[in-house]
C-alpha cells in the first residue's frame, strides 16, 4: 500500500505543510509573473484533494511586506476557492482561542465562525517578508485573518519576552500542541533565548499525550555568530519542528540527536535565488499524526519553475583551453553554450509527463575564470536562449576563486548541504558558554550601540585568550556609566523605559560576565551535560525516538486500529456558542532549560 | 408618524445610500486618523439597525487607490461585523449576474454564495480615488469583492464604449433596475456621451414597472467645458440618480425639470477640504422604494468631525480698523481670535447631546485682507487653539479679492451653491450643439494632442464667432494628414490599433464639423426639442412626476397595502443552485437619445 493510500481514521490528523510561498515574487516579470500564484493554487488544490484537516504554513506567504493588489487578490481567490465548502472540520481546539488569536479582531478560529463555511482552515505564522509593521502592528496575514480566510498565530505581544501558548488541537484520541513563533530578527530572538526570555507553556493535563509541534521562521544556518537560531535552543520536549525561512527543501524529518526532536524544513515553493539550495526539487508535506506517532509524506510540486545550475572551472579544463590559446574566448563560449544546452535538454526530459511545469526553466552556469581567463559578453551569450530560458539576463555568473584547489568543482546537481545536523561533541557545552558570551556581546553591541567594536573586540580577546578576568567587566562598567550619562544628558526625550531597558541590559551583562558567574556557568553546563546523558537513557519512553522507521516515506500499515469514536461533527453556529465554554487550559512554564541551567 | 417609523412591507426596498467615505483619509494624523473608520462604522451600524435590504455606495469608499493595510483591515472588520449574520436577504436578482459582475472571479452576488452568511449586501461602483489600475485592472473594491464582502458593479469592459446592463432587483412587487457606472475621467466620458458611445440596456419585460436608478461618480459641477457630466446627458427614463464624487451634501432629491428625474447627491461623509460645501452637515440616506414611488429619509451622521467656516473682509470693518491705524495687526488678530472662539462655542453647542461627535472641530477663518492690510503670523495665532481645533496648522486662510465689491462677504455658514439645477432655456439645444462641437475639440485636443491649442482656438473662434464654416474643417484635415504622417514615420512602434484609433477619431471629427452636418444637427436638435415638449405632456403617466410631495422627508402613510405575497426566502446553498437558471433578461438598447438625435 503506498503511503498516499494509507487508511486514515478518526484519530489521524492530516496536515498539509508548506512554507515560503512568497506570493508576488517577480510578479511583474512577463515569464515568471504568475509562478507563485500557480504554485499556491497547486498547494491548496492538493490540500483539498488530500482532504487534510488543516494547512500549516511556516511564514512568508507573501514576498512583499505590502503585497500588491494582485498578490492579495490572487491569494484570497485561491483560498476562497479551495478552503471554503461543506467538508466538515473534525478536530476541536481545546486552548483558549482568545489567547491564541489575541491579535485578531475576531479572536477565534475561522472554521468556527458561524458566518463562514470553512472546509480547510489555514494556520500560519508570519515570516520576515510578511512581518507586522507600523503603529498598528498589522501584517499582510492580518488582512486575510480579519476577512476570516486564515488563522494567524504565533504573534508575540512583547518585544522583551516571548511566551508561546500553544494551540491545543484534538482529533479523536490524538492531541497536538501546536506552538508557533512568527519571525523575529534573529539577533533579537537569539538574545532573548540566551536571556531566558523565551518560554513555552505546556498543558498540565494529559501532559504525556501531546504531540508537540513548533513552527519557526528563522535562520537555521549560521549567518554570523548570533544571526541564527541554533537548533539546540529549542526545547527538547518538542516532537517535531517545522522550520520555515530556509529555502532549501529538507522536508524529510531530520533527527536532532541532542534535543531528541525531528526537524522538517519544507523549503520554499519558488526559486528566489539562483543558488544550489534552490535547485533541489521543491516539495510540500502531508503530515499524519496519530497519537504520538507521525509520518510525513513528501509531495513534489509540479508547477514550480525548476532551476538547473552547473559550475565549471576553466582552469580545470586545460585539455580544452588555456588562457593564451588563440580564439580561446570563442571556444569557452561554445563550451558554455553546450553546457546550457545540456541543462535545457535535462529540463526538457524532466518536464515530460508534467504538463503543469513551466516550459522555460531557470538556468545558471557558474564560470570560475580564475587562472588568467577573461570574462566575455554574457548578454550576447544569453541572447540565444531568450525563448527557452526564464532568466535570460542572468544565465552566466562569472566568479573567481583565489585558491583554485578549493574552488568550486564542476559537479552539476550535486551540492553539499550548507548545514549539518548538529551533533554535540564532548566539549560542546563548555565551548558554548564562551561562544555565547562572545556572541552576546556582539549582539548587544550591534543592537544597542553601547560598546564600540574596537573596545569590545579587545576585551573579548583578553577574556577569551588570556583569561583576563576583569577585561570585560571593566569595559562594561565604564560603558554602563557612560551610557547612563549619555542617555540622561544628551537625549532630548529619554523615556524612562528606554533608559531602564538599556541599563537593565547592561546590568545583566555585568552580571553575566562577572568572572565567577562565567566559571560557575561552565561548571553547571558540564553538570547539565551529564544529566542530559542520563536523560537520553529514558529516550525509549517516547514513541518517536524508538520508531525512527515510522517517519518519512514509510507507509503506516502498522497503525493500530483504535476504538471507534464519534466523529466530531460541526454544525453551523453551534461551535461559536461552544466557544465561550472553553476555559484557559492549565499550563506549566517551560523555558529554554539548557540555557537556564547554564546561566542561572 | 415620523418617517423613520414608516411601516415597511414585503414590497418595500430599504436601501442605505452613502458615498465618498474616503476610508483612510488623513489616517496618519494623530487627531483625525480614525475619523473615516469611525464614520464607516456608524454608517454600517445604521444599515444594520435600519434593517436595510442593501447598502448602495457611490464610489470612493477608499481615499487612496492603494489603501494602506490599516484602511483595508478596518474596512473588512467593519463589513464583517455588520454585514454578516442570519438576517435573511429578501430580494432577488433577476438579471444575469455573470454580466453584472463579469469582472469578478466569483461572478455572483455575495449573499447568494453558499459559503458566506451575508445579511446586508453592499453594492458599490468605484470612484476616482479607488479606480482600477494596472495590467489586471483591479481596484481596491475588487479585493473586498473577491473576499465576498462587497459587490462591485458598474465596471466598464471597454474604454471605447460603455454599455450599462442593470442589476434587476425584485422584492415582492417592486422592481428596481439599478444602473451604475464607475468613475471614468470626465473628459473621456463626456466625449463618449456626445459620441453616442454610452448605452443603457432596458428590460423589455415589465418595462413600465421598473424603478430606474443610476449611480454615477463624476463631476456634476462644471470644471471646464468638458470636464464634467451635464445632467442633461443622462437618460430621461431614469427615476433617480445617485450622484457620487461631489462632497457637498445635497441629499434631498432635486428634480431635473428637463430630464424629469430626481438627483440625490449624498455628499462625502468626511471633510476632505476646508471649503464651504464641506461645512454643510453630512448625511446618509435611507431610501425606500415601493412600486414606482420613492421616499428618501436623510440621516445625519454623528461621528463626522464638523467644519466651521467663516469669512471676514477687513476692508468692510472700517469701523473697527483701518490699515494705517497704530497696532492694527494686534487688533485684527484679536478680532480673528474672537471669531474663532465664537465658532468653537458654536461647535460646543452643536455637539451637546451628540457624544459620538469628535470634540475638536475643523475651523477655517478666511480673511480677506485686501485694501492695504497685512497678513500676520498665522502659526503663532494658531498656537492658542492646538488643544481645541483639529486643524491648528491651517485655521487661517488669507486671501485678497481684486474687486472688493464682489469679494467674499462675512456671512458665516451661508453659502450659495456652486451649482444650480439645470433649467433649459428656449435656445439651450441650439446652443448646445455649438457648445458640444467646441468642447469636443477641446477634449480631442487635450486627450490626443492632435491639435495645437493656438490653432484650435483660432479655428473655433472663427467657426463660432464668424460662422467661418471651413475653419475647423481645414484645420482638422491638415491635422489628420500631419498626424498620420507623424504616427507612421516618427513613432518607433506605431501599433496599427493606435493609428486606427487616432485616425478614426479624426475622421469622426471631420465628419462632425462638416458644416452641413453641424447645421443639420442643429436643425435636428430643434426638431427634437419640439418632440421633447410633446413628450413632457405625457409626464403624468409617471408616479414620480405627479407626486413630488411623496419624495424626501415625507412619511409614506399613503402607501397602498399590496396583496400579500410570499417573502422570498433564502436557504443556504439553494440560491447558488438557482443561479444557473437565471437567463439573460430581454433588453432593449437605450442610447443617450438627445445626442443621437442631434448627431446621427
Amino acid at each position: 500500500m503506498s503511503s498516499s493510500e494509507t487508511v486514515d481514521d478518526e484519530d489521524t490528523f492530516k496536515i498539509l505543510i508548506a512554507t515560503d510561498i512568497h506570493l508576488g515574487y517577480m510578479e511583474k516579470d512577463a515569464v515568471r509573473g504568475n509562478d507563485t500564484f500557480n504554485t499556491f493554487q497547486e498547494i491548496m488544490k492538493c490540500a483539498k484533494e488530500k482532504e487534510v484537516d488543516f494547512v500549516l504554513l511556516g511564514g512568508d506567504l507573501f514576498h512583499e511586506n505590502k503585497p500588491t493588489r494582485k498578490a492579495l487578490h490572487s491569494c484570497i481567490e485561491v483560498i476562497r476557492q479551495h478552503c471554503m465548502g461543506n467538508k466538515p472540520v473534525t478536530f476541536q481546539i481545546l486552548s483558549d482561542q482568545a489567547v491564541n488569536f489575541s491579535n485578531s479582531k475576531f479572536p477565534w478560529v475561522n472554521y468556527q465562525d458561524e458566518n463562514l463555511n470553512i472546509s480547510i482552515p489555514i494556520f500560519s505564522v508570519h515570516g520576515n517578508h510578511d512581518d507586522p509593521t507600523g503603529v498598528d502592528g498589522l501584517c499582510a496575514l492580518d488582512v486575510l485573518s480579519v476577512a476570516g480566510l486564515l488563522n494567524h498565530f504565533g504573534r508575540s505581544q512583547s518585544v522583551e519576552r516571548v511566551e508561546i501558548s500553544p494551540l491545543l488541537l484534538q482529533k479523536g484520541n490524538t492531541r497536538i500542541a501546536l506552538y508557533g513563533i512568527g519571525s523575529i530578527p534573529d539577533e533579537r530572538l537569539y538574545r532573548m533565548f540566551i536571556n531566558n526570555q523565551v518560554s513555552m507553556l505546556r498543558p498540565l493535563e494529559h501532559d504525556s499525550d501531546w504531540f508537540n509541534m513548533f513552527v519557526i521562521h528563522q535562520n537555521r544556518s549560521k549567518h554570523g555568530a548570533t544571526n541564527y537560531i541554533p537548533e539546540k535552543f529549542l526545547s527538547d520536549f518538542l516532537d517535531l519542528v517545522v522550520w520555515g525561512h530556509e529555502h532549501e527543501c529538507r522536508i524529510v524529518p531530520e533527527r536532532n540527536e541532542q534535543q531528541l526532536f525531528y526537524i522538517t524544513q519544507p523549503g520554499s515553493t519558488v526559486v528566489t535565488s539562483l543558488s544550489p539550495g534552490e535547485a533541489i526539487k521543491k516539495h510540500i508535506g502531508l503530515l499524519r499524526v496519530k497519537g504520538r506517532k507521525m509520518q510525513l509524506q513528501k509531495i513534489p510540486l509540479q508547477s514550480v519553475r525548476p532551476l538547473y545550475i552547473e559550475d565549471i572551472c576553466l582552469s580545470e579544463l586545460s585539455h580544452l583551453f588555456t588562457p593564451d590559446q588563440p580564439m580561446v574566448n570563442q571556444k569557452i563560449q561554445a563550451y558554455c553554450q553546450e553546457k546550457v544546452e545540456e541543462m535545457l535538454d535535462e529540463a526538457q526530459r524532466q518536464r515530460l509527463g508534467s504538463p503543469q511545469t513551466p516550459d522555460k526553466p531557470l538556468i545558471r552556469l557558474r564560470v570560475d575564470y580564475s587562472g588568467g581567463f577573461e570574462v566575455f559578453n554574457s548578454m550576447r551569450f544569453s541572447q540565444r536562449f531568450v525563448e527557452r530560458v526564464a532568466n535570460p539576463k542572468d544565465i552566466l555568473h562569472f566568479l573567481r576563486h583565489k585558491e583554485t584547489k578549493d574552488g568550486v568543482k564542476g559537479q552539476a546537481h550535486i551540492f553539499k548541504h550548507k548545514y549539518t545536523v548538529y551533533r554535540p561533541s564532548s566539549d560542546v557545552l563548555t565551548l558554548r558558554v564562551e561562544d555565547l558570551v562572545k556572541e552576546y556581546f556582539q549582539t548587544a553591541e550591534k543592537s544597542l550601540s553601547l560598546l564600540t567594536e574596537q573596545a569590545m573586540g579587545k576585551a573579548v580577546q583578553e577574556f577569551v585568550d588570556k583569561e583576563e578576568k576583569d577585561a570585560i567587566e571593566e569595559l562594561i562598567k565604564y560603558q554602563l556609566e557612560k551610557t547612563q550619562r549619555h542617555l540622561r544628558e544628551k537625549h532630548t526625550e529619554p523615556t524612562e523605559e528606554r533608559i531602564d531597558e538599556e541599563v537593565h541590559t547592561l546590568i545583566f551583562t555585568v552580571d553575566l560576565v562577572c568572572c565567577n558567574c562565567v566559571h560557575q556557568a561552565i561548571s553547571r553546563a558540564q553538570a547539565h551535560r551529564i544529566q542530559g546523558q542520563s536523560r537520553s537513557a529514558r529516550e525509549d519512553e517516547l514513541d518517536l525516538s524508538d520508531e525512527p522507521s515510522d517517519i518519512a516515506m514509510e507507509s503506516d500499515d502498522d497503525y493500530k486500529a483504535p476504538a471507534t469514536r464519534g466523529r466530531g461533527s460541526r454544525g453551523r453556529g453551534q461551535p461559536s456558542k461552544a466557544r465561550g465554554k472553553r476555559g484557559r487550559g492549565n499550563f506549566t512554564y517551560i523555558t529554554n532549560s539548557h540555557l537556564s541551567c547554564s546561566f542561572n
